[in-house]
């Protein structure tokens, strides 16, 4: 088994007749999942996801892959398959289309549904190829089957690959509930067929490959959903998944079963419903939907909200509810269900939520305390069954943190794969399948692109850095005006603070010595403004930490007049 | 049961013969406990811990309780008692002696060895009343009694208070660990005499009250660590709590059985185990016990590491093991075993040290996959037995969030106290007990008291308000120099900038558009600095806002020349 390799190089030139993969996110990471395949100069592209920043990452409102490596050959790429909806898969689509809008997008009805609506508001109008599972499609060289995978979002997709360098299976998201709602099992019987062929390479989702055992059941959540429903006297709110159409009809009839009336909250969560709804993949009712402002109107036990929020982002309906900072007021009684998983690094604000929510009185039912969420990726158990069923040549485990990768390599070997055919890659780590064996050959630059606002890659390491110093400490601004030719101080130093809660008065005791240093400069001669800013900001920097034992930025400005 | 009650105005006097309950701390969130009730114009405090910050307060060392309620009246203090020896009961003693320096300090052995510790580093020398379980010992009107409790950390107590105006039980932070390793249980036989005479007002420990059964005993973790260490071939690395004497005392006896050396790692590990040895609450076998480069010199498998930095901090041995950055370099084959709580906040910093520590080769034992950590804090089960052993007439829960205070008043109820007599109140809110009925009175300020640097108070929400800002997107200065008179712009405007990501050409741009502005204001004969600053804000605010979506700080600067 590989272990990191902080020194490698860049990759050699592509033997002829060797399959290339390059993971461009996933792989270290949960999110930004994306792996580029080159075989004899053409490219195929499984799925071009976001991720979402940690704190770590002050400011940031999406991480994307970074297309560099592929962006001088965008012209070689034959398609771009998206083995389903969600925004770690989907997310960075308009980003790339961008810069090559007709590239192929590949995907179910759904996926590419969604994705469409997406690039909708991008104004991009993409060519789509929609396909179904059991399904064999040619895009140049690569020669495509989609196998039907149970997740948590309707009409996933794995994805076998055949090229003459090699054949490979990837599995996108996947879990393997035996009695899914909509019937639709993961395909384990074409795995094994594709199998029997012979798979040179498995690439299989790593999510919770520390967690022993099989999921449970989506519908085990029906009964969960039907108790509190018949126990909740007052209103109820369902925080979950925009995306997880599901759960949603699980409370769709729970509502109509216990003749409540449903509203949907939140923009995303209205947009996707409508998708469901047309595409037929959510049953509604007649009558069973009406608008928020309705609500109001009804008596609190005839009313069921479905709201996005469930990771208490702070601009979301919930957590305005949990504030008292919105139009829907928590009261006694009332019963909040967060129907989802708490997304690691969620769980401050999502406690603060439930801390919110509960001190207004709510009845809050989580994951934590009744089964009302079942995760969408499949534990060891099942991943063991996977890896039976394909007997790979070589495994490369995607989807995931060192932690999850390690663990389904640990499981690869266990089921017989050899340790020298295990290949642990991080992002950018260029594995090149020469001879039926796969094999880390390079790596390529595959940090983070970091959207801001309007605007993709311009805020920096650097910018971030910046920032969390900030964040942390606040600043001190000292503007001192010189005259250009003596380098004399004309008039007295300015100072500007915000964050560093040091207060506007306390900067008499050091002005003078600003000012001392100031003098001695010029009365040696020294004019130069660089050399003037450092002085400057060396006599604040000393007195703060000396007075505060603080490090705030110091930001000194000279002007010349 | 009571709801919050925002509008509560400030208490009225305390009626004669009335008991007055004030927490400052702990109600409401978990940490900085501290309480203070007062009869007949007399004080007792119990506790006096610190808060530990979160992302919402960056920057910042320690949140403190708010000492103004009690800040003139000092004097009338007849006592601090202190349950145990944790950071979020006794952390801010130096604080409030830093005000009145002979405050007598009440505790068992342990509890003061730690806080004398602590106040020497601040060059503090306390009043000391050392006291023991089935003590009784007077101060002014109250009358203390002690009850052993069983808790994460040696020597904790309880303490019983009888006043003329009623008796009340504190528990201070406990479990019940039936079979505790030093076999020192939780006197429940002592809560049911106490019961017997008639308990007033119990307040107790809602940390857990959310968690259904009971704790698993502190031996079964044994067990694991001496299978960790039968199987471990390389360095064993163990991170626990500084103050956990238990726990190492645990891995201190496996590495004797297995023949290895220990170390201790991290300033606060290194001293309270001197004093845990010192005081006998530790037992080190001769030879043991290695200075961590002496375990240079050694195979790795005969090497033990005990180190803080369970919860990835970021400057701790652990942490930077993790990142490479640490004289210990691990090693495919090392063993690190996190044997502690994951303390709600610290989910990311935990995750990225697992994942580095696992990067690296190192197999990582946690409590997610193995039992190395049992909780310190009684639930539900065991919480019904102090219920029902004390049979309090009113009952205040205390040492929780609002989830947890609310699941511990429910538990309260179905004990059979009246729900009109358990009271959930928050920091600040006041309670008093007039003729055996606890209520809710009124409220005083008990918001939070930062410590950031060496200076106590000076941070303030509005500075984290700011931090918050900058942290997020930085800031733009922009500089300009205008005359004195007419208010003319002298020279180009000056743009510094930190964190907006928006490169320094880029101003360009917007440099014309401030120019414009300041010479229409000067045409308009407008020479008014706080106009002008204003202008200048609006100008570059707007620009930024339509070019990048993006909301900086700006902070304009006119000078006067």
């Amino acid at each position: 088994m590989s272990h990191p390799h902080p020194e490698l190089g860049p990759p050699p030139p592509l033997p002829a007749g060797a399959l290339r993969i390059v993971p461009l996110g996933g792989l270290g990471e949960i999110g930004r999942n994306m792996t580029v395949f080159e075989y004899d100069g053409r490219l195929l592209i499984i799925d071009c996801g976001v991720l979402f920043p940690e704190e770590e990452q002050p400011g940031v409102d999406l991480i994307l892959p970074d297309f560099d490596h592929i962006r001088d050959r965008l012209d070689d790429v034959e398609a771009l398959v998206l083995t389903h909806g969600h925004e770690d898969h989907i997310g960075a689509v308009p980003f790339l289309l961008r810069e090559r809008p007709d590239i192929p997008l590949v995907g179910s009805r759904l996926t590419l549904a969604l994705v469409s609506a997406k690039l909708g508001e991008h104004r991009i109008k993409p060519e789509l190829v929609q396909v179904a599972e059991g399904e064999r499609h040619r895009f140049g060289v690569f020669d495509c089957e989609f196998f039907a995978v149970n997740h948590s979002i309707p009409d996933a997709l794995a994805v076998g690959v055949r090229t003459p360098g090699g054949s490979l299976l990837h599995t996108g998201d996947f879990k393997m509930d035996q009695l899914p709602l909509d019937g639709r099992l993961t395909d384990l019987a074409g795995f094994a067929r594709f199998g029997d062929e012979g798979v040179d390479l498995l690439l299989s989702d790593s999510t919770n490959a520390e967690v022993p055992g099989f999921v449970t059941h989506e519908r085990d959540i029906s009964g969960v959903i039907d108790k509190v429903f018949g126990q909740a006297g007052q209103r109820i709110i369902v925080a979950c998944f925009a995306s997880h159409i599901h759960r949603v009809q699980q409370v769709l009839d729970a509502a109509q079963e216990h003749g409540r009336k449903v509203a949907f909250v939140g923009r995303s969560m209205v947009r996707n419903m409508n998708i469901a709804r047309d595409l037929g993949y959510l049953r509604v009712p007649g009558g069973l939907l009406v608008d928020v402002k309705e609500l109001d109107a009804m008596a609190p036990n005839e009313a069921v909200l479905i709201s996005t929020g469930s990771q208490g982002e702070p601009m979301s309906a919930l957590t305005r509810m949990a504030n008292r900072d919105h139009q829907i007021r928590i009261e006694p009684g009332d019963t909040v269900v967060l129907a989802s998983s708490l997304i690691p690094g969620n769980e401050n604000s999502v406690n603060r939520v439930i801390n919110g929510l509960t001190r207004w009185g709510a009845k809050v039912v989580h994951k934590g305390n009744a089964l009302v969420h079942v995760s969408g990726h499949a534990p060891a158990g099942e991943l063991l069954y996977v890896l039976n069923m394909v007997r790979p040549r070589n495994f490369m485990p995607v989807h995931g943190e060192w932690r999850h990768l390690r663990a389904h390599a640990q499981l690869a070997t266990l089921t017989g794969v050899p340790e020298k055919r295990v290949v642990i890659a991080e992002d950018g780590v260029v594995v090149d399948l020469v001879d039926g064996k796969a094999s880390i050959v390079g790596a390529i630059p595959a940090g983070y692109v970091y959207v801001d606002g309007a605007s993709v890659g311009d805020v920096t390491e650097s910018a971030l850095k910046d920032r969390r110093i900030l964040g942390e400490e606040g600043f001190i601004s000292v503007i001192v005006a010189v005259d250009s030719s003596s380098g004399k101080l004309v008039g007295e130093p300015q100072i500007h603070t915000r964050g560093s809660g040091i207060d506007v008065d306390a900067y008499d005791e050091v002005v003078p010595k600003i000012q001392d240093a100031l003098e001695r400069a010029a009365a040696d001669g020294i004019n130069d403004v660089a050399q003037l800013r450092q002085l400057v900001r060396r006599s604040m920097g000393r007195w703060v930490n000396e007075t505060y034992r603080r490090r705030p930025m110091i930001v000194p400005v000279v002007l010349e007049v």
